[in-house]
């Protein structure tokens, strides 16, 4: 009988924000798999680290990273094939995800390969965006609030109108982007009710108003919360 | 010297999809405090009723229920002083939230009365969306998607617009909007593409392809899940 493939969500960072049932199927699983950028360490495993038994194989799914590319194919196909062998061989094998498998997830792009030929279950986790509003203190959307997550990548008339039409947003991979999305919510005069975070809930977490936000670049795992109510749930 | 007010998610109703974090908070505590419908049990309790050691102090946060309408200021006002004079006491005191504490949570209005008052530190948990998306088996955004969090009171005409923008939605609070959403997305030709959900990670969750869902109401735990791409991510 073959294995199962379980892709886990770890959480945004910090190590005590992964969920029980993804500590317990990560530590009963013979074989773990995680993303790592080629020749650098994981940061999915370093979030585990301190909860690994130690006897457990190890895949390490070495992804080039682009700017502006998104993971070549051919990758995934050949990691795909490395984890369906020990699914064959009757091993389950655990996929670990920084938060939330599907939400900008490189694990789906496994699942997509593997979910219809192995029992696959998919064990959802807390995502960097939820944390980041719970670490700045902004409640993101109540009552009616319409919420848009928008990549930074997005062109800034694109982000400008979409901007324009929720009540919150949360926008993602802000990176090498950041100048543009700060001018778009100065443009917008929504700078004030916008923060920055990086990092969020690990140790190197920093989080400022946008207004304070005085650089030109910002690290790959940043974003900006912008509330356009303010304090509308008080 | 007061004690400390923390928010806790605790997750979509799996009693495992719990944070280690979460729940060595609320285990340490003297008071836990959780929201339930007047006269009714408590949703937020019964999810960690396992967990729970059985020696604290517990405050039953009386909600009542009015359809379209949001539970009145006096109640939180009430709610928040009980809660203060045990924080006054020294007292820690966690306040259990279903999902995330700040995504679409109740616990925002304790939050804008107390945390200027008191230490408060805000305990992201898994949503209930993306585990929706997760159980489903609908990795809800990859590369530059943009997401869209529409609650379904609405307006028809404002979900069938924003419906048109995204590339995919999760519709929270379906439960009596349900016919009004599910001919929404029929008209815009999206009803092959998008599943309905209830009680998510709970024993009595429900999920089928929207085509399938013949009924003309909805649980208020209920969710609708579209992706405009279909299998994009593939």
């Amino acid at each position: 009988m073959s294995g199962t493939l379980y892709g886990l969500g770890i959480g945004p960072g910090d190590p005590d924000l992964i969920t029980l049932k993804a500590l317990k199927i990560m530590q009963a699983a013979p074989v773990i798999a995680y993303p790592a950028p080629v020749g650098k360490p994981s940061l999915a495993r370093s979030i585990v680290e301190t909860h690994l038994p130690g006897n457990q194989l190890e895949i390490k799914i070495d992804t080039p990273m682009v700017p502006g590319k998104f993971p070549a194919n051919d990758v995934y196909d050949q990691y795909s094939e490395e984890i369906a062998k020990e699914l064959e061989l009757g091993k389950d094998v655990a996929v670990l995800c920084e938060g939330d498998p599907f939400f900008f997830g490189s694990f789906m792009y496994i699942y997509a390969r593997l979910s219809e030929r192995f029992k696959t279950v998919v064990v959802p986790g807390v995502s960097s965006a939820m944390a980041s509003c719970c670490q700045i203190g902004v409640p993101i959307t109540s009552r009616d609030d319409v919420l848009s997550v928008l990549p930074a990548p997005l062109p800034s008339e694109e982000l400008m109108s979409r901007l324009q039409q929720c009540d919150a947003a949360i926008i993602m991979k802000v990176g090498r982007h950041f100048t543009k999305v700060r001018d778009v919510l100065g443009t917008l005069g929504l700078s004030e009710n916008a923060f920055y975070i990086e990092h969020a809930t690990m140790d190197n977490q920093k989080i400022m108003p946008l207004d304070e936000a005085q650089f030109e670049k910002a690290p790959y795992f940043s974003m900006i919360i912008v509330h356009k109510r303010g304090e509308a749930w008080k």
